[in-house]
């Protein structure tokens, strides 16, 4: 089983972000999968990856603030810094839990792995990219990070639009001007995953009874350049997307995507607004088609279930970490299946 | 076999540290391990730890400077970062240096896991620390630091003098004032490594022929508390001894420790010094015990080659990064056998 947690598992968007509350934060998760791995079978086995905007947001900040002093790491080396940070917290609360509940559980190993996932030089999100981050500016604001730091706003799509290895942030109005005050966003461009680079050692790693945590953030961007060598890419993969390819790698029957809402939801944000139990293949490729799902959000989740599914699984569940347990016992969640 | 990589193959002093000058230094490192591999038999395996000094370094100067924005993280924390920032250049050079090389090798699959080094809360370090980090002050800079930022000058030793998971320093003096006008340095616990953490799933690894990459920096330092469970501190472990107990971990029958010198001296920084080219357990011991090596630098590493023939290791070696073929023909390095 592969279990993508979200960035509720470990920040709270009313925190800060101190150490002290992610490790609570993630202690709460925890608790919740060894509730999980406590009602597993000898032989299953369990796999975790997890999202690491809030700690990559304040890893440039830190960055940019400390740019007159020290050089600030490209955006691929500051995604594995975030792989490091929550890997250890996630390994060392879950090794702690483990070995509270005792037993069989108290001996099972837990590694967290500095994880790449490949992508192509040619998706055209690098032509145009499209995943917002960090906060909203002004039109004046945004001049501002043009002139001092060198961001290009609103470049038109089509043209490779930068060195893949840049620093520098691209600038997009992402809503209507009249709508906000501040209606431009960082963007960047988030590419479709092809594999999970460590994918075979992960694999072996799991099924020797290990939880291993891997594709941290969506994995660690790299393409493959000319001459075939593995090179980090300034981007972010979809989170839910790169543990599909995480599942596929360790050969997991079942994916859970564990989220802050319980359901996937037909009509999202109308008053016919529902949630949904269960739904086959088909269904949700056509409710996706329809627009049910929100994109960047609800839209590329139900997307990961359905190539997982494709992909040869038994079954992926989105719903939230609260009722993971109930979700595994089909009491809970929205259920993808063949 | 382990090898563990002092902090110039990675920063070299005279650099900032940009992303491209460490992929630069990996490179050159990378490119001699695998010179090493080229030459070993199919089944003999290798691991490697490394340093984290300067990039710990940056990450707290860049925390610090962003601190009005963002909480800085906790030390053990940061540590964390930089295993993910250096498992991660030196997993990707390493990956594609194989590849180049092609057949066996190219097959040789490599990953870097979070890894956590234990210690005991009652190491003598936590009352009284010892190891220096960063850049020298004067005393009025030592006492601007104490009234901004709670740090404590020159605490007696004997009681505890911090709090495990403090963030502020201890700042020291650590040369006479008479020698220098900047006589201060923060100062860290640098406490014994008892334990590798993960060096159960590490070892399944390397048995399984992949190169892991761990216990970086010297792990990431945590001790069991009342409860029994594992919690971060503010030291920093030695990277050679926690390397140390990584090749124990891992049934290493080698231990190579990468230096910028090309070996142990006898009579080091008088006229009559001399390198040691072979020494036994028992020449080590006395060489250690009448002072021939440097507290701090050389004196840790001797010592952790000691204490891995102690366990049971048929060879350590204290050799130049440029050397390493030789060192392991025999041909170069400072050689401690039982």
């Amino acid at each position: 089983m592969l279990i993508a947690l979200g960035g509720n598992a470990i920040k709270r968007a009313n925190e800060a972000g101190t150490t002290e509350e992610q490790l609570r934060n993630v202690s709460i998760t925890c608790e919740q999968i060894v509730g999980l791995i406590k009602r597993q079978g000898e032989d299953d086995r369990i796999a975790i990856t997890h999202g690491n905007g809030p700690q990559v947001g304040n890893l440039l900040v830190q960055q940019e603030a400390g740019a007159y002093l020290v050089p600030p790491q490209a955006f691929d080396v500051v995604g594995s810094m975030s792989q490091g940070q929550i890997g250890y917290m996630f390994q060392q609360t879950l090794q702690n839990y483990l070995r509270a509940a005792g037993g069989r559980l108290a001996s099972i190993p837990v590694v967290s792995v500095v994880n790449q996932v490949l992508v192509s030089p040619d998706d055209p999100e690098f032509l145009d990219p499209t995943k917002p981050i960090g906060n909203f500016f002004s039109r004046e604001e945004a001049e501002g990070l043009m002139n001092t730091k060198g961001y290009v706003i609103d470049p038109p799509a089509g043209r490779e639009y930068l060195d893949k290895k840049r620093t520098g942030f691209v600038i997009k109005q992402v809503v209507p001007a009249e709508s906000s005050p501040k209606p431009y966003r960082r963007v960047v461009p988030s590419p479709d995953p092809i594999e999970n680079v460590e994918g075979g050692a992960i694999k072996r790693l799991v099924d020797m009874g290990v939880v291993v945590i891997a594709s941290g953030g969506g994995g660690i961007p790299v393409i493959r350049n000319e001459e075939g060598s593995l090179e980090g890419v300034f981007a972010v993969i979809d989170k839910d997307k790169a543990g599909e390819r995480m599942a596929e790698a360790i050969e997991a029957t079942h994916f859970l995507i564990l989220t802050d809402v319980e359901n996937a939801m037909l009509d999202y944000g109308k008053p016919t607004q529902r949630p949904i139990n269960d739904m086959s293949l088909e269904e949700a490729e056509m409710y996706l088609t329809e627009g049910h799902f929100l994109r960047g959000s609800m839209g590329p989740k139900v997307e990961a279930c359905i190539r997982f599914i494709k992909w040869g699984g038994e079954r992926a569940i989105i719903s939230s970490l609260e009722r993971v347990v109930d979700a595994m016992d089909g009491r809970a969640g929205t259920h993808i299946h063949p």
